[in-house]
């Protein structure tokens, strides 16, 4: 998709019920107060929590992802190198899934990690 | 910040207690399911909710977000237009700030709102 | 219902859109760090921000609460006196409402706030 | 604690980063809409997650809980029986330590899970 070629994080690896995408922050995506923005870190763990949830939609239902809830532990800078958004499903229902995710760096270091509640719909 | 000219949604207004950020996402932002990615608003709520408990640290005193709630409300999409991500503080204390914000489109309607909590310490 | 009664915090007003629980927190609701247990504060929250969308939902139609947040800004004790859980719908759309809360003491000062995402459906 | 005692939630296991609670809800904690009240699986929760985080608090050092987050899953009757809240820390810096917990109930079914964030500082 447009986004992740524009920040530069693909999707990796998938499987049922989990998804991993990766990135290499740069300058680009420096906020004011001199780190890699909070966004950033968002979009990588809203991306890999909503992919969690999708693989675990029946065939036939569609899903949106109706919050994101992101906890920042680390700064992240343009020294941190290969960062990995780790997503898996916590809870795959009739109507709602959640999930959560972990951001760490090369060395396994928590960076940030967050939770996300997806609606599932009949397309 | 270079995040705001890479994604393109500048700070417009700033006062004690408030700010906002506005920009018009286009298809570079798009997630795989054919909307603007849930990332793009949650760094445009991030940054007006950070930047409004900014505005009400004391003089020599620093600020971190320590983490972000978003909510999905409509899907935005390039016939969205300019959207408007305005953040007010809700509580300013001596070493936490909390702050809620509202993205909205041209006619008010509300796309995403969402609530932060940041750290202040002394610098 | 019988939690209410149970804590002593009864439904006080509601209308379209908004409602109010009231209580006066006492000893019974310690928690081991000597203040009224948090659970308290997000029980109190909780009622007011989910029967505030339970005010929006259409005829036919049922709600449950599928997530809630809850910021803790001071702590309330037994000396803090009654306590108001207001709740407002932020949004109320076909499948999810959202809503607010603020729980303030009786000058007026802030002492928790939160969000609430309900799921609305059929009957 | 008070409030342990009023609503029957023994602190079961504690162990450096992990608490456990335990607890039995019965007619005495039910809503309007005829289920145990979501105030009670949040209390649940935010007693094993900031205890899970204090338990990781240095010597000398005390704790706040800050904000808490809850996804309800599945519904809480008088039939659910035995239920546990189980919190632990997912990170624990100088000055801000954040957890997780799981609601069971005792065929080891998610109720409910959440998240928490606490403020760590010097006594």
């Amino acid at each position: 998709p447009p986004i992740a070629h524009l920040l530069g994080f693909p999707l990796t690896e998938v499987e049922e019920g989990r998804a991993l995408f990766t990135g290499t922050p740069d300058f680009r995506l420096y906020n004011p107060i001199g780190t890699v923005h909070g966004g950033y870190i968002a979009t990588l763990l809203d991306s890999c929590m909503s992919c969690a949830v999708h693989t675990t939609a029946p065939a036939g239902f569609g899903y949106t992802t109706v919050e994101i809830k992101v906890n920042f532990v680390r700064a992240v800078t343009d020294k941190t190198g290969l960062v990995r958004a780790e997503g898996k499903v916590i809870n795959s229902g009739k109507r709602i899934g959640t999930s959560e995710g972990r951001l760490t760096d090369a060395q396994g270091r928590l960076l940030a990690h967050g939770t996300a509640t997806c609606l599932i719909f009949p397309l």
